[in-house]
This record gives structure tokens, C-alpha cells and sequence, in this order.
């Protein structure tokens, strides 16, 4: 298969994925169902795609890794860019659908466990970097736990998203940003 | 059927119910398989539990309030039982996979959602009294808003269990304990 006709399959094959996941969740996640939605034959999705936990991770990977925050800001400014991205990504219901998916699938198959866990662990450490330049600065407290700074970050749009299920507004936004630069500070 | 034997049928499917969620996940919540899983004929399943996302919510209901904080300790007290009913609940893979099918489902069905939501109403509003009797006795700010004290309570062990998937250790039950109440205080 050319480059370019790859790329239209792949690209296909992702986008079916999303649907899947919104309407069905993993559960309905089969070769079959993402030939009838993509349009892409059985064939082609078991040769390149054989494994649906490598496949629903690839496309969370491409949703997340979508735009990345500038690292030329200040601290602040910086911190308000990540929780706006975060927020409008929690906020979409495929990323969301996926992440759920992810959640679902990891708890029960090892190689979504996998995948799920490198993810995280990238989220963290841009989350992690975002806090530790804060540091070196002066902004963020210097005796502050770095990971635990991360959670404190990360944790609360996720519940909302998560468990009470409502939207992230940028009244939200402007709250998490202005309780964390006072924690943080002292 | 008799009281007894409806009683033994409801456990015998409850407990059916969380091993097929632990297992399977939603995906795999069927008549049939709940049948074969735990000796209950098809026909009384049917007739009782017409509603697998009715059923799934009765599940949860039960394993969320097996067993109540006191409300007769102080704020501090109350808290730590709180904390450690929460992490124990959280860290138990049955309850974890029963939650995670409610979040799955509820992002597709109405029915899941609803009860999902009915939940987390029940939970936080026990969460709630804590904080508005903490607030009354002095030990919280009473400015802070109940909402927002509420999720700062229950969004880091879920986001650990859910996200970083690793289990929450009496360490995590302290730390966040006594950041909580310095918190707050302000």
C-alpha cells in the first residue's frame, strides 16, 4: 500500500474509532464494526491494525498530542494554557469517550495497561516540567512535592468530567488556576 | 416467589454482576452471561431485572453504602473515617470495575446516567454535611464554598484509582488528610 493511500485508510480507520467509542464504548469495538463504519475492508484493518487495544491507543495518543503548550511563557501564563487545553479536551466528547475507553479497557487487558500508563506518564511529565521551571523561578515553592503539584492540577477536571459529568467552563478554569498559584506559593 | 428465595436470587445476581464487571466490563452485561454465571434461570433474571442499567445502579448503590461514616466524631475525625471508608471502597477492585462501568455507561445511556448522577448527588451530599459541619463548629473557613471543598475531597483518591491506577496507601490517607484541614482552615 502507497504512503498516501495508508494515510487515507489510517486516517479512516481512526476516525471510526472515535465513533465507535462515543456511540458504543469498547464493548463494540471489532474489526467488522470498524470496516462497516470506515469503509476500509476487514482485510486491510487486520493487516495493519491487529490489535485493538494498540489501535484504540494510537488514537488516543493522536487526540492528546494534538497542539502542545508553549514553553516560553511564565509560570502562570503557562499554567493557564495547560488547564484551557486540558479543559477543552476533557470537554470533547471523543476525547472523552476514548479516555473512558481507555480507563475501561486497562482495567481488565493488559496492553491497554500498558499504553495507558505511558500516556499518563507523558501528561505528568509535561504537567511535571510545567511545575518544576515554577520552581526554579519562585513562583511554585521549591519544597513542594512535584508529582503531588501534578494531581492537584489534573485531578479536579477530570472528576468534574469524570462524576459529575458537567462541563469545564472558563469560570472553572480561572478558580483551579488562581487556588493552585496560592497552594503552591506557600 | 417467596421473600427468602427472591433474597437468595438478588444475591446470586448481585454477586454475578460484579464478577462479570470485573471481568468484562459493560461490554459483557447480559442476561445470558449473568444466567450462566450465577445459576439463576433466564426467565426470573427477565423478570425482575428487565433493566441491566437498573440492575448495574442497584449494584452500586449497595457496595456505596455498605457501611456510613459516623456523624458523631469531630470534623477532623469525621474526615479521616471518610477518607479511609473512601480509600478502602476505591482500592476494592469490585467496587473500582462496578464505577467504571457506571461512568462508561452513563456516557451512552440515559438510564446509566441518571442513577450515575443519583449517586454522586447521595455521595456528595454526605460529603457536604462535613464540610457545612465543619464549617459550623469553626474548623472550616465558613467562606469556602461546599461544592468546591466537596471535590477537593473525593477527586485526588478517584484520579488516582482511575488514572494513575495505583493503589491509595495510608501515606495518601494522612497527606491528604492534613492538607485538607490546613486548606480549608483559610
Amino acid at each position: 500500500m502507497s504512503d498516501a493511500r495508508y494515510e487515507r485508510s489510517r486516517s479512516a480507520v481512526h476516525e471510526a474509532v472515535c465513533s465507535v467509542l462515543v456511540e458504543q464504548g469498547l464493548g463494540g469495538l471489532t474489526v467488522d464494526r470498524l470496516s462497516a463504519e470506515s469503509g476500509i475492508s476487514r482485510s486491510t484493518i487486520y493487516r495493519n491494525w491487529p490489535d485493538m487495544a494498540a489501535l484504540a491507543c494510537e488514537v488516543f495518543d493522536e487526540l492528546v498530542h494534538r497542539d502542545d503548550v508553549s514553553a516560553e511563557l511564565d509560570t502562570a501564563e503557562t499554567l493557564r494554557s495547560y488547564l484551557v487545553d486540558y479543559a477543552r479536551r476533557l470537554n470533547d466528547p471523543t476525547y472523552l469517550a476514548v479516555l473512558v475507553a481507555l480507563i475501561d479497557g486497562s482495567s481488565r487487558d493488559a496492553a491497554f495497561a500498558d499504553v495507558h500508563r505511558r500516556m499518563f506518564s507523558q501528561t505528568r511529565s509535561r504537567a511535571g516540567a510545567l511545575v518544576r521551571r515554577g520552581q526554579q523561578v519562585g513562583v511554585i515553592d521549591p519544597a513542594r512535592d512535584v508529582q503531588q503539584c501534578v494531581e492537584d492540577l489534573v485531578a479536579p477536571f477530570l472528576y468534574r468530567r469524570l462524576v459529575t459529568q458537567t462541563r469545564i467552563t472558563p469560570a472553572h478554569i480561572a478558580a483551579l488556576h488562581a487556588d493552585l498559584l496560592g497552594r503552591w506559593a506557600r
